[in-house]
């Protein structure tokens, strides 16, 4: 069990820009205590701001990767004078931060799922940019086996999911297989438990040896203009390439291209 | 041919609150006829106020699942003296209810396909939360093979199926084997034909044992928060989750999980 | 090198009514230079006028068939007086004028994809309706390795693929070989090289043997109801089937199909 002094959530930042957050509750398989999801939230906002930070691995520690929220705690919470619902109204508000902000935040946000990834566990999931999983990882939204639906889940969920899988998965609490995952759109790629983090860091370092403002406009324009209808996200998309294309890393990355050397990233 | 006595649609409640509801017009193989979209809107808004059902499966006599419309009403309706355009109207908006109220039910609606469903018959297994398909089902859109596109059958293929192969479906007619619509999203499960309704009903029974408030307050936070923007979804679900961890149903699921033993289910 | 007398863009309208434009700048990998964007704009403004055209092919000459936007042409005018604001607003807006076109155009269109597709020759792909590939095809969006995102093909990408591909393949770069294009709703159809062409015209000549008329209408309730809320789809595809149900090919189509004979369309 953590204590005071063991963090919920570790950061490693590597010289290449691809920052690893680790969920560090391994014997709590990893729950989304309201603690943990403000630790996430935190190192989130940081990372927002820190332009070192090229890319995000988010993995986690022990052989679950999330759990979901933390029955204990929130059964905890009926005791309370309002019979929870403060501390569950800021629990889920909080939870549907960490998940804005992954999608919000500047940098690529890949997941690495060693294990078992359990309603908003899978949520993150399917909230991040990409996926990496092992063969050995598998994901369910089972929160209809307890009478609480994974309704905040199912927003993630149906927009990286089409809509049959994601109900049979929502009403049904069934276990997928990486594999499956992969089928239906929640992971990119499924690899041996043993090349997970290799292959993980591979992905993530192919993206931080990037042009990082290509990268982070690149990343805000694709989440801001896929729910526009085609005319405004054509708009949007076609004044950002203008701004694109005079930057300085696109000056640089087309010269190179045409002069057939590596380019040499400014950043901007 | 069916006389005025046999029902166009019968209804079977099973102890568990699965209910089926089978088209039984086999000889015109299903076809949805005005009559038979009345006796499908009328049974699901009967469904729809009885608490005793906790699951519907939409299953279909006969080797035929549903043809869609039924073109001989059709055709005889062009001796009307407005050349059908009442008919045709009253006859479109009701399938349009007919496929909405599916959605809005608050039980979730699972489709037994055994055979082929044809255009708004195929749009029927669209509009469904989940599909289970016999290897011997088909699906098809094949409204441009006599000049009357599937509009309203694209309304719910696209919201199932990616844009590409349905646009395939809807401009070739081709007839889509259950493997491949399940690899599109149209279907989850395909079975050999002799396990289909066993199956189904495994489905259905898994659902119906899960209290029916959890269901369906999970079923309509699904739908309504599938075409929100994300800050919205989320605001919506948040909600949507407090109010549910405070219902009786997630307070005993929870503790029943934690005491590692079996809820006990109030439906409320 | 195509001289001034050497056209960018063939046009070959075939008797059955599929008019093939072919990309014919072979020694530049069918980049798509303004001029090339202007040539596809003013084919397809002509095509939308001329009822003799029922179906298109997009097709490419050489090993390649489109490498997206001309980096040479966009290099020359970083030496304009604004370093080449001016052109390159114009150039992405024609671009994406070129692309809402396809998509607006009355009649479907068909990618012929014989080899490399790369960022806006992939967004070609993605925005036509269906998309036949060879096995030698491939399929990048690799802007990030220039610096300069691939953001206005992620528009068309992200409408025919999930989520998490289309990121991966914006955010990597990554070449996708044609299977693994059609598992992610890219393209609809793989077949061999040697193949390609006959495919893809059989497919063609399949729609260009329907009702010109019901084609049409279906194309734009298709796109019109896409990205509309579940009951103003249906309102608007409801009516849309209502008056193709009074059109003369509807009439002729379904008592063709009830008496077993082949239907004759006036295209009306």
């Amino acid at each position: 069990m953590p204590d005071g002094t063991t963090p919920l959530l570790l950061r490693q930042d590597s010289a290449a820009g691809a920052t690893r957050l680790t969920l560090n509750r391994p014997d709590s398989r990893n729950a989304l205590s309201f603690a943990m999801l403000g630790a996430l939230l935190h190192a989130l906002e940081e990372i927002a701001q820190d332009d070192a930070v090229r890319v995000v691995v988010l993995a986690a520690g022990g052989p679950v990767f999330c759990a979901g929220h933390d029955l204990r705690e929130i059964t905890a919470h009926r005791n309370d004078e309002d019979a929870g619902r403060g501390f569950y109204t800021a629990a889920m508000q909080r939870c549907a931060a960490v998940m804005q902000t992954i999608v919000a935040l500047p940098q690529p946000v890949i997941a690495e799922v060693q294990g078992i990834a359990t309603a908003a566990g899978c949520q993150l999931v399917a909230s991040c940019d990409l996926a990496v999983a092992s063969e050995a990882a598998k994901f369910c939204t089972p929160g209809v086996d307890i009478g609480l639906f994974c309704s905040t889940p199912a927003v993630a969920l149906s927009r990286a999911v089409p809509a049959k899988p994601a109900l049979e998965m929502l009403l049904t609490g069934q276990m997928v297989p990486a594999a499956e995952a992969q089928r239906i759109g929640l992971v990119n790629r499924v690899v041996p438990a043993a090349q997970l983090t290799e292959a993980t860091t591979a992905l993530a370092e192919q993206i931080a040896a990037r042009s990082a403002h290509t990268v982070r406009l690149g990343k805000a324009a694709f989440h801001r203009q896929r729910n526009l209808p085609l005319d405004q996200a054509y708009a949007h998309c076609a004044a950002v390439m203008t701004d694109n294309l005079l930057a300085a890393d696109a000056e640089e990355g087309i010269g190179a291209f045409l002069a057939k050397r590596s380019p040499v990233w400014q950043d901007r």
